[in-house]
Formats: structure tokens, sequence, C-alpha cells
């Protein structure tokens, strides 16, 4: 069944194909009276935005938003806010040998046998390019929870992660990978252009820090904060592993290792919020925030758009190979970050409205 | 917020705490028609039954289901299975400590943060006793989905993983451990042994393969099969990682190596499902199911409860340190095997649904 | 589809069967911190008990309460509250001829032929004993909103309608037909003492009133206060029309009569509510409440089930005709009236904890 | 809290203000595989269009709605179907009245005070504008039922009714009140035009028959099909009541005259449809169709803009009056008639893929 609709009390839908005239969402039950304007999303969406270096494809989108409804003199108004986002740059190119052979690791068979047809120019509904819109309700999330800092980094390009000791978030903006370690991102420079020149891809795992989450978001069983994020991130184009915490890096610690062991408050008083020893937990304990900071990350396979032939069938069942021309990026996780962000924002947000309806105002 | 109901069309909602009268599912949505009697539920809740043997708690409950509604003469009616589980071994010990002080990993501090105060009695609410009742549903889910045939096992403890090579799994019940190896499955007896007698605890990897999930079950983008499987096991009780096929191995391969080739049908025609060389994928792409085993893996941490005691604060933010004693399993994952069964059957049975709303019958 | 849960936040499911071992409701989304009990219950529960008077039902269900989950010490924590009502007289009768033939106005016929068969004792799923777990929800949700008092009484019984100059909410509860105007009452003794003797039923209309809700709750467009009542009521077994305050009477005025004059508060200030001089809008404008009482009518046809026969078919298509003997309301929607209170609470309990989440307390 | 989606498995979502740039529809769960362009949807845009005759209100809107997404190559794909309708003659007039003061009966008092203000050009949010988003998505609705023929008419206004036996529904299009007898429509003329220029406003009835509707479709209890067509009109802008079948007039008949006596199959054979030889109920009974065709009326009250001053507040609390100037509709429920039809379309559908995920095809 076709599901497009994110969230609980806030709520999201996309729409949109790759190659169709435009995309967007609409973001319901944002709190009326909040500032907003084209300008406070556009930032979030030049993050993501293809490009703008060698190690991203080359399809020139400006990705503006507009805001066709939910806004009145500069303000949220509490209905449902459109946003669209048109599609400038659809090549024409040929697509007649992906209408006829599935590529591997695409949804192009699954979909076909699902559809029965499918929208084959530039993955239609499976593109990528959906998360754009998922960017651009992310943006406007961020101005519900401004209490939350939300940053995303990548941590790891084909098996090559980053020296924890050498982190300096300051750094993300500084090169083309969001990447935190000057000295990593040096590496991968040379990493991803290599693959990129052998026709070859690479994947990633990009980490995502909130800190300021307060202690209590989230719920016991069903929505758990961290299964909320789960479902978020693994609905993520090219995503195959999420972690909370330290994930399954804590399947091999023993209990004691493991507790997130607690002291009174800094200031010596029994006042305020405890302080934690470690976070192992990645911020959440039974479903709900801790008030540490919550920590997940996210596995992107391989962008599966390769120049390298790979054996597969055409939709008459015949063996055939496929080389996937076309502009794609050598590492969709890359661009990944950005949008595990906003996925990070719409779940926050949504769970700080839903904690609110049980409970009022803290 | 509070949210104890899980699914889109078939929908279960559990209720009860760990030391209540009783606890138990709703699980609405399931088709007509289909035989059913707690006999076809009682083999899955002995599977996840305490007490079994010192490698889980000692606490002991029959867990036998009682069917109270949406069965006649033996078949569902297509109203909603309500199924009770009546607690009997509450065992009345003295819980003044856990009431007091927070236990860390648990949701103790959370909790009362969240709610302003919490059933303290065996974690109440956030209890993995819950987990019954998923079992309960689950089992009921099977039936939904007779094509598909689902298997978990414990692949890990403490670090320790089963051998591929040495994987059989026909010895899954022939040990304490659902564990498809039976050298892996005596390391682990003596493993699992030190960690109890130790008063410490240890983590687990369960792996879930579904067989014969047909080809075009899941959907594009926010109810993707591997986010709803994904959103499903992040909710059990104690996990802290998801993964689908390779998970996040699939983040170092390249893009040839990750890639499914396909190949025309074994027969050499061109009818039929085709083959798949490979199943990096996990069985989905574009988050629909491909005809392939649906694999996933989940990391279970160490139980928290421990003998050994940890730094906390209590309830006033003093400072003081606790042990868990009480009756705990030593290996929390170890009975997690049978609920991400539940989980994926859940999971599954509710995606079939939606496609035949969707599509009709295949 | 089989569809058992209503609401939005705050979020019911009922299960059970006429002639089952049980029936319930699971209430999830409750916040935590209020005092629960049984006693809190029971009291709505003995307004709607059949067998108290010879103008409903003789079936005698004590209708007792049990709270399995969700309470502890004596307050709700938060967490999915589920009730129990056992079946107590589930009289053995012979219910061979309901099993065969369909019954007119009867769900039997509609669902047959949706579920290909059906649990033909008491309608199964489809008895008006499902009420009794709203009723049972309905009162944990009317202690969420104590700011509001709900008042739902018979204003027309087979078309003999109260004298509104004569009405006086005091009397409901001194009458066997939730009556507010003694008269009216009298007449109805005799009324529904005819038709139960001639084997022949009644419908009825009821009306309800819910004071002191504040301005504000609601939404703009699909989930309108009065939109989720009309939802609602005509949820309830036997309903055929819902008004919100002059309803379809407001189709006969003109703009001027229709519209609900505003003056300044009545101390004179411009603080305040202000005053409404009229309450044609029943309580909501553009689905949100205006601080005036809402007021809603709800119309009940005439209960199906009659000694007098009537033409029908039988399962195989035969020309035959059907007696409901048995225990049965003659006038159903007199027990309505604490059926259409308890909707209103659900729908009122909702739409305060959604308000919330959206702006917070007030 | 802002609510803008519809639906359970076939659900959208509308957006958009009276004065902004566009509104829209995003439609989800549709089938693939099925023709659709804009030349599909149109004329029933068409119809509900305003400016058309003097009795509706003078803005001219052509309301050409594009198709965004969800369609290639002449077909819906499965995935979101998203509806857009530019704004047009949005006139630059001085709302500074409105802006100012609460017109009775409009949304202005509640929706300042539940949102702190609002977008006051032409009623923002809550004009019936958004109803052209309903009426698209209602028209794809319309193409997943085929089986269905849905007839909407206005059958009273300011109190006066057609006559039933006069009734021809060939005669629905041949006058500007969707009037199937055409005395009534001659003599609405006079009506309708009186109460415009005398600056008044009428109130109507619509009524909607659905053919062709199979046995089967709806639930037993809170997805009933007559109550979420109940939630679906009356979630349509100046309704005020719903009934379905006989409605209230059920609740004055005795239980001999209000049951639809069934017979056999006309062919006299046991074969095949039963007939019925009375439709009180509307073509549903325990909330399934029972085949018959269903029925529902809908009181739309008068339009609550009017010239005629009214007493009032403004928004500081003064006393203060308001003429309502600008464009109305003298009876706005004249054009609720193609909304009652797209709302009714859009509900079918939804049980339609309902019922084919707990059955399969039929």
């Amino acid at each position: 069944m076709s599901w497009n609709t994110f969230g609980r009390v806030l709520r999201f839908t996309t729409w949109g194909e790759s190659h169709g005239p435009a995309l967007g969402a609409v973001l319901d039950g944002c709190p009326p009276g909040i500032a907003l304007s084209e300008k406070d999303i556009q930032p979030f969406m030049d993050a993501r935005r293809p490009g703008q270096s060698k190690f991203t494809t080359q399809r020139q989108e400006p990705d503006q938003v507009k805001i066709l409804s939910g806004v009145f003199e500069g303000k949220t108004t509490g209905t449902p806010i459109s946003l669209m986002i048109e599609n400038v740059d659809q090549r024409s190119k040929d697509y007649s040998e992906v209408a006829k052979a599935y590529r591997p690791g695409h949804a192009d068979y699954s979909y076909d046998q699902k559809y029965g047809f499918r929208d084959y120019r530039g993955g239609g509904r499976s593109s990528a390019r959906e998360t754009a819109a998922r960017v651009a309700a992310g943006a406007v999330a961020r101005l519900i929870i401004p209490e939350v800092k939300i940053t995303a980094y990548v941590c790891e390009i084909g098996g090559d992660s980053i020296d924890r000791e050498a982190m300096n978030l300051a750094e993300i903006g500084n090169n083309p990978f969001f990447c935190p370690d000057t000295w990593a991102a040096q590496r991968w420079e040379k990493l991803v252009d290599e693959a990129r020149k052998a026709g070859s891809s690479l994947g990633a795992v990009v980490e995502c820090v909130a800190e300021g989450v307060p202690v209590g978001w989230g719920a016991p069983v069903y929505a758990k904060l961290d299964a909320d994020i789960a479902a978020g991130m693994m609905g993520i184009n090219a995503t195959k592993g999420v972690e909370i915490g330290d994930g399954f890096g804590a399947a091999r610690l023993s209990g004691e290792e493991n507790a997130d062991r607690m002291r009174p408050a800094e200031n010596g008083s029994n006042e305020g919020s405890p302080q934690f020893l470690a976070n192992h937990a990645g911020g959440t304990a039974g479903g709900i925030s801790t008030g540490q900071p919550v920590v997940c990350r996210v596995a992107f396979k391989p962008t599966s758009s390769i120049l390298t032939p790979v054996e597969t069938i055409d939709n008459e069942g015949n063996a055939t190979e496929i080389r996937t021309k076309g502009r794609h990026d050598p590492c969709v996780g890359i661009r990944g970050a950005p949008v595990v962000e906003a996925m990070m924002a719409l779940v926050l947000a949504d769970h700080k409205l839903l904690d609110r309806a049980q409970f009022g105002n803290r």
C-alpha cells in the first residue's frame, strides 16, 4: 500500500517523482505563531542540494522551496504548510534501457512486480529526490523544537572511519563530506574520487546527535522514541541499518560496562538534572528520552547506480546486463546527512507535541 | 504519549503490567474464517516462557493464553481477538529499593520524570513481560501468512558469534539459547553461566529470516517493509540496533559487491521468479519485498538488572548505589528470539493485507 | 475491515461479543495521576445496565467492570487502561432460527455476506452489548475533562416529544426513560408499554449537552469537533441521524435568524468570555468550540427485534418469515442516553489533549 | 489540533487558504493502472465552481486542476497524486472590518481564541474554498469505484422541499440548484433571489444516493460505513446534520414500519441478490452495506455572511455590529451538492479498499 505520511500528531505527507514537474510536502499539526519564511528552509535545502561538488550527482537543481499555505503575515497559522519544490533539470535522456531491464539494488524489479509498471524516469517515486521534501519539512520541524540542536555527519565511508579523537563538529561545513575530521575528509576525497572514476560506488555511515532533548519525550511501548527514530531513518532511501547509542556494540558489553551510571547534578545539589557518567544508551531508556544527547547511526549502502556492468534480467525475464549511465552520487550516504537531520527533527518535534498532549506544558 | 497500538490495517494493542493481575493484546483486522484456538498460540508462548532453564529468569509463569473474543465455532470472525494472559507468579518481594532509586539502564528515571511516578513493581509497563502479549498476537498473525516461514535465532552472545558454516536451523530447539550452531551453544552455556554467577549480564544479537514472502509486499516511502520491521524490532525491550540484509556491513561494500545480480528462473525459462545470485539486500528493495528471504538482525543490550552494585541517584537526587536483586535473565536477548519472530509475523501480515487493499488478490 | 479503535490521541479499542465470556475496552493515552477505581466507572455502567425496568431488555447483567491495567496505587499511570466486563446471563436459548434466517433491520444479512458467516448468538459483535465497553471507557474520559458536565436525555419517543418549557434536568434520574419532562415520561410509560405488549418497538431521539467546554477545542477541517461527534454518535448501534445545534432546523432559518449574535461579557467589561444571544450553532463554529454548550441530537431507529413476524429470506435465499423472540428493549434509544454521554466524553477528552498537543496549556 | 487528512487506507490531505496562492489535495493509496488525466477531474470542478449564476458567489475562479504527481503515461502509478488549484480571483478588498470584528456564525471568534490570530482574508483555511480540493480528490476516488453511481441533489431550500413524485434526476443539470424537480427549481429561483436582494441567506438540504454499492462494505463498530459518511459530511463547511436512510424520521416509525422486508431474488430463484421491499435503512445495516442504494441527507445552515448588520463584538471585546460585504453565496448549500458527492466517493472508495484488505477480491 502506498503510504506517504509520517508522524503521529505532527504529520507530513510527501509527493512527487524524480522527473515530474515538482515534488513537495504537506506538514500538518504545526503550532501557530512560529515565524517562518522560505529563508528558514533554504539553507537546509542547499546542504542537501546536488551538483555542488564532484562527489555528488551533477544534476543541477536549485531546490527553491515555495510555501503555498499555512503562513500568514510571516507566521505559521496552525493549518497545513504546503511546501513545493519544482524540478528543473530533468534531463531528457534516454531511459529505454532502465525501462526494459532491472537495475540490481534498485526498486525496479520489486516495483514492476508490485504495481505492474513503474515510472522508470530517474527512479520515479523511489528516487532519492523525494528526500528534498523531507528536508523542507524537517526545516520547519526544527522551529518547533528550538531547544534542540541537531547535528548529523558522515562518520565512515567505504569502511574508513573518522578518528573520534580528531573530531571537531565545526569542520562539518568545511568539506564536501559533512565530515567532522579533517584528516578523514582528505582521505575520503581520494577514496570517493577513485570509486567515481572506476564507475563504482561506496557506502557510508551517518551519525546524528540531538542535544537539548529534555527528559521525558517518547513512549514506553510502540511509539518509543528510538523506535520512531528507527522507522524514520530506515525509511530513507538506501539505508540498511540503524543504531541507537552503542547499538550493536552494546550487545558486546557486559551489564556493568553498559550501565550509564548516575550522579547528582553538577552543582552538588540534588536539584536539577543528574549527571550521567556515560551515554551508552544514546539518550533513551525504555523508549523515553533521558535528557542526555540522543544519538543514532544510520548505514547507507553503496549507490546502486554504477557504471560497471552487472548481470540482470529484462522485464521479460531474459538474461542481460546493465550499466547505469546518467548522473549519480558515487556515495549516496554523503547527502544522507541532511536527510538524517531532517528525520530526527521531525520525530523529535512530533514527540514534543505528543508529550504535551498527555501532560500539558512542562 | 502513551501509544500501545502497532500496525496499519492489522493492528494490535497491548496492555498490562509486570505485576498486575493480567496482560493482553487485542488484535484487530484479522480476516475471518481462519481456524484458531488456544492450541495454535501456546507453543509460541512456551518458547518465550521464563523459568525453563537457569539461563533465563526463574519467575514461573505458565503463560496460558485465553481467547476472549473474535472466534466462533473454532474460526476467526473478523472481529477483534482479545487475548489474555494472567500473571501468576508476581512475588510479593520488597520493591522499596527500586521505588526509591533509579536503576541505570532501566526506564526508572525517564519514567519518573515523564509521568511523575511509576509502577515500580517489576518494571510495570516497561517490563519485558509485555512481550508475552506480542508473542500471542504474533501467533495469530502467522496464521494470516501461511505462505511464510519465520525463524529467529540467537547468532551472537557477549560478542561470541555462531559459525555460519556450522549453522543448522534444526538445532535451534535443542539448546536453551535458540542457537543454530551446537558448538556455539556449548560455549555460550559456560559464558552465560559465568555472567550469571558473577552477578553480571550479557548482550546478544538475534537474526530473523522470513522465507516465502512473495515479491511486492511493502511500500515505497514511509511504510517501507524494512522501515516497519525496524520500528517493530526497535520497539522490543532492550533493543539498540536493527539491520536489514547486510546492514552496517553493506556500508563497507562497493556497489559491485553489494549488487544482488539477477538471472532468469532456474528452469532456464523466462517464466517464474528470477534467481538472485546474492541477498545483500535482505529481501527488500525500495521498501518492497523482492521474493528473496527477508533477513534482519536485532541487537539486544545486556540485561540492565545486575547484582553488581552501580552508582546511581535516588528519587530525591542524592547519590547512592543499587544492586538489582530479584529474578532476571542474565541475557535478555535469548528470550528475544520468539519476540522478534512475533514482530516479524505481525509486520508481514499487516503488509500482506495492505498490499491486498491496493491490488486485490494476486 | 474490522476497525474497533476510536480517537486520535486518546484512543480506545473495544472487543467482545454478546455471548462470549466477556467484553472490554482498552483506553490508551490517558494522562497519568488521575484518581481512578472501579467505583468511578460503575455508576455509569448501572445507568446503561439492562433489566432495570420493564421498558428495557430483561437480560440480567451486573456489568461489573474490572480494571486490569493502567492504575497503580489508585491513580492512572499513563499506560493503557484495560477494562473488562464479564458476560453472566448468556441464556442458552435456541438460536437456530436466527442462525438460518435474516432478521430485517439487523446486520444478519450484511454480515453473512461480508464475512461468510457470523456469530448469530445475540448479534455477536453487532450486539448493543458492545456499548457497555464504551460506557466504561467514557467514564474514564470524563475524569480527563472535569471542567465539562455532560448530560444526555431522551427528548422524543415514537414521535412524542418533550415540552421544552417543562424541561427539568433534575428529573432525568427519576423515571426509566432518562426523560427531563415528567409529563412526557408519564405518556411514554403507556406508549412503550403498549408497543412492548403488541410485540412492536419504538424509535427515540437522544439529546446531549456538554457544558463547560472552553473555546478552542476542535480543528478546522477533517477533525472538526462536530465531525468527530457525528462519527462517534453514528457509530452507536441503531443510530440513523445526528444533528449539531439546530441541525436540520438550521436549514430552514434565514441567515439573520441563525446568527448567534455576540455581546461583551456580562460584567460589561471587555474582559472574559463574550455573551452569545443564542446557540443555534450548538457550541461549534468552523469545527471549533465557541465556549457555549455543545449540543447534539441523535436519532435511534425502533428496535429491529420485534415479535411481529416479518417477511424475510433464509440463508439459502428462500422466502420465509421471522419473529425475534428473546429478551429485547422495546425502545433501544432509551438506553442509548448513557452511551451518547460516553461518546461525547470520549470525543471531548480526545480534543482537549489534541488541543494541548498543538498549544500547550491554556 | 490541525488535522487535514481523511480516510483509512485511501487517505487524502488538503491544504491551502482562500486567499493564498493555491490550494490542493494529496491523495494517497490509489490503486495503480487507472487511466487519469485532468479531464477526468475538471467536470466535477466545474460543477462546484463559483460565479456561474447569480445564485452563487460572483468570485471568478477557473478552478483548473493540475496533476503534479502520481500519474505516468496517463495512468495512476499507485503513488501519491498531488492535485493543485491556483487561486486567481483573490480580490484585494479591504478586510480590516473582518480582521477586527467577529462575524457571528463564522469561525472568526473560535479561531482567534484557539490560534491567537487568524488569516482573515476570505476566511483563510475555514473558507468553503477548501472544498474545491475535496472535489478534485473525489473525482479520482470515483475512478476507483466504477461500479458505483453517485448522485447528489438539493432537496430543500429555505424549508421548501422538492416533490418526491415530481423528481427526475435527469433535471439536476438543467437548473442552477442541482434540483431534480423543475417546479421546485422555479420556486427556488424566486426564493433565493429575494434572499440575495434582501442581504439575507438561506439554508438547504442535500440528498445523496450511491447506487451499485455491493453488499459488504463497511465495518461493524467504529468504522461503520454510515459513521464514516457522517464524519465526512459533517466535516463539510456549514453542515449541521446528517441522516442515513430515514434518519430522524426512522425515530418516529414502529419496528414493523421500519423493517426492510426481504424477498428472494427477482427471478424467483434463490440465487443472486435478494429483493428488499423498502430501504428505510439507507443501504446499511450494522455499519455494513446491504447492496441497496446508500442514501444520506446533509443539512446546510444559511450562509453566515449576510449584508444585514448583526450585533457582535470586536477582537478587543467591545460591542459593535458587522455586515459582511464581499462576494458570497446566498445559499451555500447549493454548491454543497458536488462536495457531498465527492465525500461520498472518497468514503466508499476507502471502504472498497478496506474490504479488499481483509477479504481479497470478491
